[in-house]
C-alpha cells in the first residue's frame, strides 16, 4: 500500500498515519519528496478498508498495490486451471460448449433437446430446475423433478449436467443430480451460498453480477476458493449499461482481461448476455474469437412454447450452424472444438 | 398489451399473433391503420415474457401497458402505506431517522452509540450482525452475539432495532431480536429470501440493488407483498454508474419516482450511497428535500477504529448538526421530524 | 507520480523505467520494499499519458498523485470564485436562480415569461436561440431573432440573459446579446469552442457531459481557464445510467464533490436532469439542500404548446411555490435566496 | 404512435388528447378496451416530442411506433450500402482494415508506418492532425502539416487517407487532404459539424459517442444523410460503463444490432474501445466474428515514444499476426479480407 500525503501535511499528521499503519501490522518505508511525503506500507494484509486511511487528516491518496484477491490471481498460480470431468477438459486447449433449455419443462422436452445437443458436439447439458425470476408471477421451475429429468437425459446421451443452485439449503439436493453447479448473476454476492460451495467437491460456474466489476467477481470466486474448492469456472453474462436495445451488454472484453488476471477458465453466456435470439450467434462467435474457454447457450426445439426465455433460445439448426463456425474460429485462435 | 405489426406483415402473420395471444388468455381488439395493424390485447395477465411475442414473424413491437407489479402499485392502493411500530410511524407526515454503526462490534460500542442516537432524536437503531463483505478476508460480523447486544441497547434506550438478514436460514434467528428486518442491496433479488420474508409479521426494509431498475426493485417488493407481508419499506442506497469518485451514485431522483409509482415508504441510505463521510450530510439533506420518508445513516463514536465502513460513518456531533438541518428542510416540504 | 514495480521486476526493468521518467523531466525517489520497488517521480508535469509507463515491462501500476487540472483546482485557489454581474453575485452566499423557456419562440412568449421570472425573484433569464436537437426533424431555434428577443426581454425586466452557444463561428454573435454564455452537455468536449470561450470577457456556464466523469468536466473547464477567462460556472444536468424511467439521472452528489475539488460555482439543471415536469421541483430542492450555488430551470406559461421540452417545463405557479421552498432550504444550509 | 389512456381517464380527457393529436396532424383510430382506451395515431410525422402527450391528463403511456430516423433505416433501404473508393469497397463482402498511428507526428513517422500498413494488407491509413485531447496540456496534433504528411504517405503507398475533422471551420481544409473524414466520439452530436458534412462528397466515418444509445447514433447519421451525403460509415468505439479496468467497454453487440436496424457499414475501433494494447487484438478478432464490416486500429513502429495513445497502439508484428487471424475468421462468417 502507498499513502501519499498532502503537500501541506504536518509532521504530526504523517506520524499519525504511520501509527495507524503500524497498528494494522505494516512495515513503513518513508520517502520525503519536494512536495509530497510518500509512505510505502509493506506487509501481506488483506481485508483492509483503505478508506480508513483516506479519511485521516493530511492524507491525499491511498493506493492499494496488490490485488485484493489471492487464490484467483495469476500471481498466485501461473498456469491455467484445467478442470477435468471424465473425458471433458474445461480451460485447456479445447473450447467447451454447454447447451440446453433455459428451464427443464418435462422429461420429454429435455430428452429431445439433449439428443440434439449431444449430436451437435456440445459436452454439457444445461437446464434450470429452480428459476430465480424477476416476477413472482412467472414460471419458477419444476424443482426436484426437473433435476431428475436433467440427470436422466444427461446419462442417456453421455453428457455432463449443469444446473443452477439458488440457496444454501438446496446445495445437497442439487449436488445429488448435477455435475457442475451454477451460481446465477443475482447470487454472485450471496456470500453464504459461495461459502457453502467452497466445501463442495464439484466444479462451480460463477456468473458475473449484472453490475459487478471484474475485481468484485474475482473476489466472489475467492469465497469459493478459500473454502477449498479450486474448481471454479467464471462466466460473463452481460452487464448493465445505458443501452437498452438489448437486455444487457455482453462484455466480451472481460474475457481477455480475466484471462490475464486469473488462471480460472472463462465462459460467456451469449443468451442471457443479449436476450434476443438473433444476437446470440454473432456474440457466441465473438466470445470464442476473444479467447473464451467456452460458451453456455440456450437451445430449444420449440422456443415459441418455451416456459421461460424462449425469445433468447436458438433453434437446433442454428446451433448446428454455430458449431461449424466456432470450429473455424477456434482454430484461428489456436484452439480446438 | 399492444402488439404493433410490421407495415408489410401478411394477414397470415397477424392471425398467428392473434392465435398466440388467445392461447395466453387475452381478448383481442384489432385496429387496421394505413401502415400498421395494431392488436390490443386485453386481460389481466402477469408473468408474461413479451419477448415471446416479439420474436413472432411480422411483429414490429410489443408494448406492455400495465406495470408488471400489482400490490406495490399506487393503482392498486392509492393512499400511502404507513407502518406503525409503537409510537413511531413510518411513511406518514414524519420523517424517520435510523442511525447506528455499520456493524455491532461489542456491547460497549453499541451502548455508547445507542445513547447518542436516542438523544439526538433518531427512532431506529441500526447495526449489522451478519455482514456480507466483498472480501472473504474482511470482518464478517459478530453473529448472534451482535444481535443480542443490538436488542439490549435498543431496549435500554427505547429505540427500535433494525438489522440485516442475509439468508433464509437466518430468518427465525433475526426475527427473535429485530423490530425491522433489512434486505441488503446484494440480496435484492434473492427470491428465496424475499418469499420467506413474505411470511413474516415484521416490517422489511428492502434496499435497491446496485444495478436494479426501479421496476425490478418494485417487482422484488412484490415477492414479499404477495406472501402476505404488507409492511415493506424501500431504501435507495446508490446505483452503479461510470463515475467513480464515489463508490456509488445515490439516485435521489428515485425518491419522487417511487413515491409516484408506489404507496410504500421510501428511505435513502446516504452512507452506502456515497461511501465518504463528508458527502453523507449533503446527500441526507437532499434526500429529505426530495421527499424521502426517512434516512438510514451510519454513525460511530470512534470511526477511526470501526471494524467496517468507518470512512463513511459520521461523528455524533455531525449527526447532531444534521438533525437540526433536516428539521428545517422537513418543514419546507410540509413534513415534521 | 508513483510507479510501483512488479515483485519480480529485474534491476534492468527498474532502470528502464527510471530512464523514461527522466526523459519526461521527473526527479526520482527510489524505495526498495520487501516485495515491490516503488519509484516516486517528482516534478510539475501535466499532459502526461500514464499508460505510456504502464506498458513498460515490469511495471505493476502507475499512480498519478496530482490532479490533471490546475486552475480549476482548490489547491490552486482556496477561496470560492464569486462571479459578479451588476448586483448579482454567483457563487457567494446567495443561491441564484436562472429560469425561462427551453427555446425562445417569439417576442411575445419570452416577454410573458420574463415578466413572471422577474416577479418571482429569479436573476437570470434563460432561453435558447440555437437548439442542438437529437433529431434533424425537430425545431432548431429562431437563430439571431431569438437572441434579440431574449435581450429585449432581459433588458425590459432587469434580468441577465443566458443562452447557449453551439459553434466557434457563433461566438461573436452570441456575445453581442448574452450576459452569460452556456456550453451544452453535448459540447462539453468541443475543445475548439472551449478554447474560443477562453478568450471571452463574459462568464461561461459549462454543462457536464452526459457521460463525463467529474475529472473530465474539470479538465474541460481548464480549457476555458487557461485561455484567461476565469469566470466559469459548472452545471450538472444529469448523467446517463441504466435507469430509464427518467431521461437522465441528476447526479446531485456531484455538487458536494465539485465544491470540494474546485473553487468554481456549481449549478444544477433539474429540468434536463430529469426530463419530467413533476420531478423538477423535488430535484431542485434537493440540489440546494446539497449545497448548489444555483439552479437553472425551464418554465413556460403554456408548456402544452412549447416548441421544445414542454414536458419538462414547469408552470409559473410551480416556480412560485418552488422559490418559497428554496428560500427555507437555503437558510437551513446557511445561504440566502 | 399509440396513446394508451389511464383506466380511469374521463371522456373529456380522451377528447383532449384527440384534439392534440389532430393539431399535430395525425389521423386517429380509437379502440375502447375493457380497462384502457387506446388511440392509434396514424401519420408520417418526425421530430415530435412524445413527452408532450405523456404529460396530458389521463394519459398512461405514449408509444412511438416508427423509428425516429428514416434514411439510415433498413426499412427505408433494404440492401447494404457499399461505399466504393477506387478498388476498395466498404460494406460489401470484404472486411476492410484501416490502420495507422493515433497522431501524425512527423513525415518520417507516417512514412514508416504507412509502408507497414500497406504491406500487411490494410486499405486505409489513419492518422490524426487535429487531436481533441481531454487535457489542454497534452499534444494537440501537427495541424495542416500533419494532413500533408498523411496525404503524401497515403499517395506513396497507394492507401486511402482517413483523418478526423473537429470543427465546421476545418471542413474545407481536411477535405483537401483526406479520402474519408472521421467524426470523433466527442463530436457525435455536434450537429453543426454533421450538417456541414452532409454537403460533402466524401465518405464520413461517424464514431459512436461514449454514452450514445444506438438510436441517437443513427439519428446523428441522419443529420449527414438528410444533407445529401449517403456515404456514412458507423464506428463503435467503446461505451462508458461502471467497469474501469479498461477505459471504455467496446460494445460488440452494437455490430449485429446496427446491421439489423440500418443498411450502413459498421466498423469497430478496438484501440480506443479498450485503451490497452494487449486487449486490442482479441477485440479486433471478436468484432469481425460478430459481423463488423471493418476495423480501425492504431499501429506504431515505436509506441513507447508515440506522442499520443502509444499504450493502445499495437506493434507492426502484432498487426501482421492479427491480419492472419482475421482472414480465417472472416472466412468463418462468409466474408473475405
Amino acid at each position: 500500500m502507498v499513502v501519499v500525503m498532502e503537500p501541506k501535511a504536518s509532521e504530526e499528521m504523517v506520524q499519525d498515519v504511520i501509527k495507524h499503519l503500524k497498528e494494522m501490522g505494516f512495515e513503513i518505508h518513508r520517502s520525503d519528496g519536494v512536495t509530497h511525503t510518500i509512505l510505502g506500507a509493506v506487509g501481506d494484509k488483506t481485508g483492509i478498508d483503505i478508506r480508513q486511511l483516506e479519511v485521516l487528516e493530511g492524507v491525499h491518496e491511498v493506493i492499494r498495490i496488490s490485488e485484493p484477491y489471492k487464490l484467483a490471481s495469476r500471481s498466485f498460480k501461473r498456469e491455467n486451471t484445467v478442470i477435468r470431468l471424465g473425458d471433458v477438459s474445461i480451460g485447456g486447449d479445447e473450447v467447451t460448449v454447454a447447451a440446453g433449455p433455459c428451464a427443464v419443462e418435462s422429461e420429454e422436452q429435455i430428452m429431445i433437446i439433449a439428443e440434439t445437443v449431444k449430436k451437435l458436439g456440445a459436452k454439457l447439458l444445461r437446464g434450470g430446475a429452480f428459476k430465480p425470476r424477476t416476477s413472482p408471477y412467472s414460471f419458477q421451475g419444476l424443482g426436484e423433478a426437473g433435476l431428475k429429468y436433467l440427470r436422466k437425459a444427461a446419462d442417456k446421451f453421455g453428457l455432463l449436467a449443469i444446473t443452477e443452485v439458488v440457496d444454501v439449503g438446496h446445495v445437497p439436493l442439487v449436488l445429488r443430480y448435477a455435475d457442475v453447479l451454477q451460481v446465477g448473476a443475482r447470487n454472485m454476492q450471496n456470500f453464504m451460498l459461495l461459502r457453502e460451495l467452497g466445501k463442495v467437491q464439484k466444479p462451480v460456474m460463477l456468473k458475473r453480477g449484472m453490475s459487478a466489476t471484474i475485481e468484485e467477481w474475482l473476489m466472489a470466486s475467492e469465497y469459493i476458493l478459500t473454502g477449498g474448492n479450486d474448481q471454479v469456472i467464471l462466466c460473463e453474462r452481460g452487464i448493465r449499461t445505458f443501452e437498452n436495445y438489448t437486455r444487457n451488454t455482453l462484455d466480451i472484453s472481460a474475457v481477455p482481461i480475466v484471462k490475464k488476471l486469473s488462471h480460472l477458465p472463462v465462459f460467456t453466456d451469449p443468451s442471457h448476455g443479449t436476450g434476443i435470439r438473433n444476437k446470440v450467434i454473432p456474440m457466441a462467435r465473438a466470445s470464442v474469437a476473444a479467447g473464451a474457454d467456452g460458451i453456455i447457450v440456450e437451445v430449444h426445439h420449440d422456443p415459441d412454447h418455451a416456459k421461460s426465455d424462449g425469445a433468447q433460445s436458438i433453434f437446433p439448426y442454428q446451433l448446428e450452424e454455430l458449431m461449424k463456425e466456432l470450429r473455424i474460429i477456434a482454430r484461428a485462435v489456436g484452439r480446438t472444438l
